[in-house]
């Protein structure tokens, strides 16, 4: 019997303890030895709870008792659980997490931990909630150059872009109807701001890529002012606008990675993920587009992850698995106005076709949309691929011009 | 450095050779070791190959060097694959196949030898060519109750259909097409009369449920029947016809189990899946839906999940990993009549209206689908779920009907 540990039981970890409890026994069959919770680590009282007499409110009761072998941490935030967590891997105890922010800030000091003590440091549910995303990505760079990944990797705004793209709903009533279904936060910013998905975008590419890469370093754009003149243009050309993560290997060595809402065709393998659906597209030598679709988020789904990144830890108790990243590095992720892309472009004009004209001169044939009943002087165009850098300098030096939307063009 | 032969020297065998080499050094790094291929099996010459100086007639100089650790079998077919994947694992070698007849039909003989033998037999190349899906699998199952798989499973009637779909190709001319391209054999039996998406159902069936499913007992349908009348139908309910292998697991514990052409709604996560490419849906209690969606075959992506498989086995030369299923049993499958669903009927009638009404009077309310120019008698309609048993029963009973097209509607 293996003692484990939960830290944290809100949504969660409370999951991770239902579903060891109730899968108990293919659970032990899979790990090849039973799992029992010895201690949950939390300041509320749940005295309904089957498991109420292992509750404690004391970290040492877990990381002083050297039965406990494998510790979870489903509390969430940076303070305490980096403090935990280190010093659960320091006494020796593998670890497994859900914890995003946690992994994106201190993922690269975690693993080098883990590596020295001969433990496991497991985050399959901090990317993608239940849908298999780390090790089916590990399994891809395995025989592969992975060279891209972009993702829909935050459900709360895809269910929001989709009520807008679908219904016609304006952003503000998505999100209240969203903060309505429980699927938004009263403070909804770490979604709408685009901060969930940056935290995952970087968990990935620092997998896929082999180097920690920070938050800070990720270019990041929420989706709060996306506007239904956007959508209806994103329609008018042939598609929909995504809040879309992606890391990109550059020839340099550098990665381009950010979080900015961005232009999808009807082809895309990633436009027909919608409402708080996830779609992660992994971009590979040999193996082409692979797609990963499911649920992102939710009680079960998550808990299911944890619990099977627990059965493999005892699996591995004595080989610890391969998984690994550098240390981060100043630098390594490229200012994002160097990404070079086809531009969506809605712009207010004193003269549109004289606009559009001096765009064309300067950046080559571009597409224009029409859209029926579009304000007088509003241009609407896809530009041929270009620099944000560029394209800022260039509209800058236009008269009469400003830029209400200007979204990238994804090229997958 | 590991040793390690190769049988069989045509598009996936020689794929393998060519990332072994290629990535030679980051292979090296993830498997913790080097790899080397020692031999490969081929009653061909090929002289120009960087590798010409490996290649044996002789299946003794693999099976009877003790240096050999691990061998990969991409020869394809059951002779003599079957008999030599056998002397392998008795000769204490671990394998890795990409051939999908073989563990279809011999999945759970070999898994036992291996298991006996303490090594491991993987095949993840042998359904989804370069998609992760085994493995994920495997995880979903972890802490999941994984209760139904469907999949597009053959890149080459998808590819046919999509061509029927979206450009009104008749099956003949569409097939022609694929063969031209090369995603179609000469003979095209296998891919066009559901075969090889039997095999892949049989497998996925056969891990997700722990005991092996015969292809022998799937009861498979093609689609050289659809027609473009289907189609536009399809089209007319609002969906798409697609060539789906699909195992359920019943309350009474046995399986449905079968390939048919079925028709799926615009909303199904599969109705998008186009051309040749692959996606399977897996369904569990705490995980939901999960999707996995790539390219299904070709000679690097296929390579590239042997590849990854063998650099497994690198890493698990002294512990086996847990891949195991039980010896099939007859009656294990339902008989497929006795799966309900609703059914997509086209049938030629004396009396449409009069016919339509006695269906309902039987079954309940049923959609009656209209298209534009259909031939007078015809008549499109979905029932209420109905088992193939009790609907053929009732079709026979009727006077002056005559059924054309008869599919099963999804439920995912």
């Amino acid at each position: 019997m293996i003692q484990i540990a939960i830290m944290g039981h809100g949504v969660v970890g409370s999951g991770v303890a239902e579903v060891l409890l109730k899968n108990a026994k293919s659970i032990a069959r899979k790990a090849g030895e039973g799992i029992e919770v010895k201690r949950i680590l939390d300041l509320r009282e749940f005295p309904d709870s089957p498991l109420a007499d292992r509750f404690t409110k004391d970290f040492g009761d877990i990381v002083d008792d050297p039965d406990i072998r494998i510790v979870v941490e489903t509390m969430g935030g940076l303070t305490p659980a980096y403090d935990y967590v280190k010093r659960c891997l320091e006494a020796g105890k593998n670890v497994v997490t859900s914890n995003k922010e946690l992994v994106a800030a201190k993922g690269d000091e975690l693993l080098a931990i883990a590596k020295e003590k001969n433990l496991n440091f497991l985050f399959e549910a901090s990317v993608g909630g239940g849908i298999p995303i780390l090790r089916p990505l590990d399994q891809c760079l395995a025989a592969n150059e992975v060279y891209e990944i972009a993702g829909i990797l935050n459900g709360t705004t895809n269910f929001v872009l989709t009520k807008m793209i679908h219904e016609g709903m304006a952003f503000e009533d998505a999100l209240a109807l969203a903060q309505r279904l429980g699927y938004a936060e009263r403070d909804p910013s770490a979604d709408v701001d685009g901060h969930d998905a940056c935290r995952k975008i970087c968990i990935l590419a620092s997998l896929a890529f082999g180097r920690h890469v920070h938050p800070e370093q990720v270019h990041t754009v929420g989706i709060s002012a996306i506007t239904l003149a956007d959508v209806k243009y994103a329609e008018a050309w042939g598609g929909v606008i995504k809040l879309i993560g992606r890391a990109h290997k550059r020839e340099d060595g550098r990665l381009d990675c950010f979080v900015e809402p961005m232009l999808l065709s009807h082809a895309s393998q990633l436009a027909e993920v919608n409402d708080v659906f996830n779609g992660i597209l992994v971009r590979g030598d040999a193996i082409g587009d692979v797609v990963f679709y499911g649920r992102g988020a939710g009680k079960l789904p998550t808990a299911s992850a944890v619990v099977a990144d627990v059965i493999d830890e005892v699996k591995h108790l004595k080989a610890r698995k391969y998984l690994f990243w550098e240390k981060g590095q100043e630098g390594y992720v490229a200012d994002y106005r160097e990404a070079v892309s086809p531009m969506f472009l809605r712009l207010r004009c004193g003269d549109p076709g004289a606009c559009l004209e001096r765009l064309e001169s300067a950046l080559g044939p571009c597409a224009r949309i029409a859209v029926e009943g579009a304000p007088a002087g509003e241009l609407g165009l896809v530009t041929p691929p270009v620099s944000e850098a560029d394209l800022e300098a260039l509209l800058a030096a236009q008269p009469d011009v400003a830029a209400e939307s200007r979204l990238r063009v994804a090229d997958f």
